[in-house]
C-alpha cells in the first residue's frame, strides 16, 4: 500500500538485516506504536516461506532500483499449482510491506488437550476436512501486522471451523440454533419437564407458543460467520500482543478459503479478487475506502462526535472552507445523503472534514486511505490524541463462489492481488493478460500459473526509465508493493 | 401497507363520512398520536383529486367486500397519459391508507415576495423549467402522514429546485462549490485583496495552496441532494405540524421526478419501481426493511443502547431465547456480521432482539416492518416509552434514469407500486402482464396505460372466494391496499 498512511509513515533508520532480524521502525510524529521500540518483534521480517529465499535473495528482493519480480522456484511448492509473484515498491518504504500465505490445513474437532490453547499446532497427518487458504496482506506504517496475520489468520479460521466440525461432517443437516454446554444440539422440549437439560420447566412449557419463528441458518452462512469472527479474533490478538511485542502498523487482509466445494473470499481493505472463467471477469470483492464507506464513517462521527476530537466535522465538503466564507453557502453532504446540497457555513464547518480527498487520495481524518483491515490500534491523527481505529472495521465482506457447480478449464483462475496491481491494471486487462499468457503455455507445465503471475507483475510494475517506472504505453507503472496469487480453479485435479 | 405496524394499528371506530371528513383513528396501547384526538386533521381524508370521485364513489371505494379497482375517468386527466389504478385492502383498515399524487409543476427562481414563505402557491402560467412528479405513499397506523405527503412533497421539491434554478438554466456548467450570500457563485480570489468579498485577505492569500483539492459536483448529484433534503424537510414539517393538527401514522414514500431529460426515482420504504423497456425489467429501487437495513439499525442500537430502553438487544438471534438456556450456545449475528456464529448466552441476550422475524414479518422492536419513510414521530413500542423513530430514516435512495439516452416505444413504461402489488406479483410477472395488455391495445388509445394499471390490479387483488381473495392459480391475492402508476416513457410525445 503506497502512502496509504500519511504522517504516520515510518522512517526506517538502518538497513534490513538479512538474517531474519530487522531494526524496528521509528515513527515520526503521532504515528503508531510509540514506545514499542524496546519490545521484541512478534515475528521477524521476511518473505513468505514458500519463496524459499536464501539470505542473499532476501536482500536482493528489497532492491528498489531493480525491483525484481520474485516467484516460486518449484511449482509443487504450493497446493493446486497455485501461481505467485511479488515485487517491492519503488522506494516508499525500505521493506516490502505486503505479505502472503498459502496453506493446506485440516479441520478437526478440537482435542481435549488443545481445548484451552488458542493456537494448537497444525497436525499434518492428513485427517480431517481439507481446507485451502490463500491470503494477501497489504501492510502500512510497518509490516508487523501483515506478517503476524500471514502467520496466524489461517490457523484461527481452521480452529474456529474445528468448533463446528461435527456440523461440517454432516453437511446435509441444518445447523442447530442452540447447542448445549457439551456442544451437542439442544432442543427445547415442548412437554413440561421432559428434558434433563431443563432448569426452568415453566419457561419451557409454553415454548411452542413462544418459538413461532425460527430462522433457518445455512451451513454456508455459518462458515461466513466463522471467517468474520476469525478476522475479529485476529485483530484482537494483534492488540493483545502489542503489550509484549512490537507489531508495527496495520494491513488490509484478503483471504480465499476453499472448503467442501466452495470458495469463500473475505476482504477487509482495498485488495481485490476476481475470477476469470471462459475469459469472463467475475468480481469477488468490493474495496473498502473512505469513499466507499463514507456514510458508515460519517454516521459514526455524527453519533459519537467525541471521536472527532473537536478537530474534525462529520460533514463532507468539496474543499476546505476558509474563515472568510462563514455565512456563505457551500455544497455539502452528510451521512444520510448521496447527492449534494448547499448549506450556510457555520463555525463548526471550519473543522477539517472526516472524509477528505478523492480516489486514491481520499483519507479518513487526513490520515489513512483504507477503512477496513487488521491492526492500527495505536494509529493517531498526526500531532494529536485522536485515534483512527474506532472508524476502521476489521470485519471482511465475504462472498461465496460455488466451485463445484461449474466445470473449470485449465485457464479458469482466481486472481488475488494487492492494490498495487489494480491501481494500474484494470480487471479486464488482468483477465486478458492472464488468459493470453496461459493460452500460450503448455497446460501440463506446472509452472504456468506462477509464470502468468510473474508476467502480470512485470507488466504492472513497468520498466525503469528516466522518468520513473513506466508501462509500455508510457503511463506510470505501479510504484507500490505488489503481491498476486493466480489460483487455477481446476487446481484440485493436480492434487495427489 | 398491511399489518406493517403491530400493536400500534389503529382500531377505527365509527365509519367514514363521505363528505371529506372522517372520524379520527383511535389508537390502542402505546401507538401513535395519543392526545392528538382533539386536534383538527391537517387534510381531510379523501382519494387523489385526479380520480374525480363523487361522495358516493368515495364511499363505494371503501367497500371491503367488493374491493372495486378504481382508475381514471379521463385519460387527459394526468400528464403523459399516465395510467393509474388503486384498490382498497381486504379489511385490515377502514380506509385506504395508500395515497398518490401526480403533478406537472414549473421550477422558477423564488420571487422576493415568496422568499420567506415555505410553500408558495403553484404558479400556473407555464413559465419556468417543467417538472413532472409522481408519488405513491403507503400509510400505516393511519392515513394522515400519507395524505399530507401527497399534498406537499412535490411542492417542496419544486421549491428546493427553485433555489438552484439559475444552475439548472445553465446545465452545461458545473455547480459552484460556494455561493455568496446573494446566491451568486463565490470564487475565492488568489491575489491578495483582489476581491470585494474578502473579509480576511490573509486567509485568502494562500488559497492556491489550501485548495489543492476541489471535488467536482455534477448537476445531477445536486438534484439528487435536493430530493434527499426535500424528503427530510417533509418529515420535519409533519413533526412540526403535529403540534397543531392530527396527522396520524407514517408512510413509505416513492417518488419519480422528471426534470430536464432525466427521471429521478426516490424511494424511502418498501414500495417499488421498475422500468419495462423492450419487455426487459430494469429495477429502479431497493426496499428498506428490517432485513435489508439490519446492520444500520443494529449499529445504531450498539452505539446508542439507551435507545433500546433496556428492553431490546441489538444482537440478532434466530429465535427467542428462554431463561433456561443461559450458558448454552446460540447462533447470533451482530451489526458487523453477515454470516452467523455461536455465542454463549448471557443475561443481556434474553432481551427481545431489535430485529426479529423473517420476510414480511420482520419487525423493528416488534413494531414496524419498514425502516424508511415519513412521519411516525410518535410511534412507540407497545406499552412502553421506547420511540421507534430514531431507527427510521426519512431519506430516500435516489436512482437516475437517463431518459433522453434512449428512444422509447409506446410499450416502454415506468411502473410504480406499493408493496401490495409486489407481494403477490413478481417484477417479471408485472412486466409480462403490462406488456401483454399494452400490446393488445391500440397505441392511439389514450386510456391504454390506465387500463393496463387496472388489469394489473385486478390480477393482484384476485377474486373473492370462500377462502378469501384468490389469484387464478389459487394462491392468496393481495389483501393490502394497492396503488400503481403506469407511466409511458415516451409520454412527452403526448404533451401539447
Amino acid at each position: 500500500m503506497i502512502s496509504k498512511v500519511k504522517n504516520a509513515m515510518s522512517t526506517l533508520v538502518g538497513g534490513m538485516l538479512p538474517h531474519g532480524h530487522h531494526q524496528h521502525n521509528h515513527h515520526s510524529g503521532g504515528g503508531q506504536g510509540c514506545g514499542a521500540d524496546s519490545l521484541p518483534p512478534r515475528y521477524p521480517y521476511g518473505r513468505p516461506d514458500f519463496l524459499e529465499l536464501t539470505p542473499e535473495l532476501l536482500q536482493y528482493s528489497t532492491e528498489h532500483a531493480s525491483r525484481p519480480v520474485l516467484t516460486l522456484k518449484r511449482a509443487s511448492r504450493l497446493p493446486w499449482r497455485t501461481g505467485y509473484a511479488e515485487v517491492i515498491n519503488a522506494g516508499k518504504s525500505m521493506l516490502n510491506e505486503d505479505q502472503a500465505s498459502c496453506e493446506k490445513l485440516f479441520v478437526r474437532r478440537p482435542s481435549s488437550k488443545h481445548r484451552n490453547s488458542t493456537l494448537p499446532e497444525d497436525n499434518r497427518d492428513g485427517t480431517g476436512i481439507p481446507l485451502h487458504f490463500w491470503g494477501v496482506f497489504d501492510g502500512h506504517a510497518g509490516s508487523g501486522a501483515a506478517i503476524m496475520a500471514s502467520k496466524l489468520l489461517h490457523r484461527l479460521i481452521r480452529d474456529r471451523l474445528g468448533e463446528i466440525c461435527n456440523l461440517l461432517e454432516n453437511p446435509t443437516g441444518v445447523p442447530p440454533i442452540c447447542l448445549a454446554k457439551n456442544g451437542s444440539p439442544y432442543q427445547v422440549e415442548t412437554k413440561k419437564g421432559a428434558s434433563q437439560e431443563t432448569e426452568d420447566p415453566d419457561a419451557i412449557s409454553d415454548s411452542t407458543v413462544r418459538f413461532h419463528m425460527e430462522k433457518v441458518v445455512s451451513l454456508e452462512s455459518l462458515v461466513m460467520g466463522v471467517i468474520e469472527t476469525a478476522f475479529t479474533q485476529m485483530d484482537d490478538l494483534i492488540e493483545r500482543e502489542k503489550t509484549s511485542y512490537a507489531i508495527s502498523g496495520g494491513c488490509c487482509a484478503l483471504a480465499a478459503i476453499h472448503l467442501m466445494g466452495k470458495i469463500y473470499v473475505a476482504n477487509a481493505g482495498d485488495s481485490r479478487a476476481i475470477i476469470i472463467r471462459n475469459n469472463e471477469v467475475i468480481p469477488m470483492t468490493n474495496e473498502f475506502t473512505p469513499e466507499s464507506e463514507r456514510q458508515r464513517l460519517q454516521y459514526l462521527g455524527f453519533l459519537r462526535p467525541e471521536l472527532l476530537g473537536n478537530e474534525f466535522t462529520h460533514v463532507e465538503f468539496p474543499r476546505r472552507i476558509q474563515h472568510s466564507e462563514l455565512g456563505k453557502k457551500m455544497l455539502y453532504r452528510d451521512h444520510t445523503m448521496t447527492g449534494w446540497a448547499y448549506k450556510t457555513i457555520v463555525e463548526d464547518d471550519l473543522k477539517f472534514p472526516l472524509i477528505y480527498g478523492e480516489g486514491k487520495k481520499a483519507r479518513v481524518m487526513a490520515t489513512i486511505g483504507v477503512t477496513r483491515g487488521l491492526g492500527d490500534h495505536d494509529l493517531k491523527v498526526y500531532n494529536s490524541n485522536i485515534y483512527i481505529k474506532p472508524f476502521l472495521s476489521c470485519v471482511p465482506e465475504v462472498s461465496v463462489y460455488n466451485q463445484d457447480e461449474y466445470k473449470h478449464g485449465p485457464d479458469d483462475v482466481l486472481v488475488m492481488g494487492t492494490d498495487g496491481l489494480w491501481d494500474v491494471t484494470t480487471d479486464r486487462e488482468v483477465a486478458d493478460a492472464v488468459s493470453a499468457y496461459l493460452s500460450s503455455c503448455d497446460t501440463s507445465d506446472p509452472m504456468r500459473y506462477s509464470l502468468a503471475a510473474q508476467d502480470l507483475l512485470m507488466r504492472s510494475r513497468g520498466v525503469l526509465k528516466d522518468r520513473g517506472w513506466r508501462l509500455p504505453n508510457e503511463k506510470l507503472g505501479s510504484g507500490d508493493d505488489i503481491t498476486v496469487f493466480v489460483i487455477p480453479l481446476a487446481g484440485q485435479e493436480f492434487e495427489t
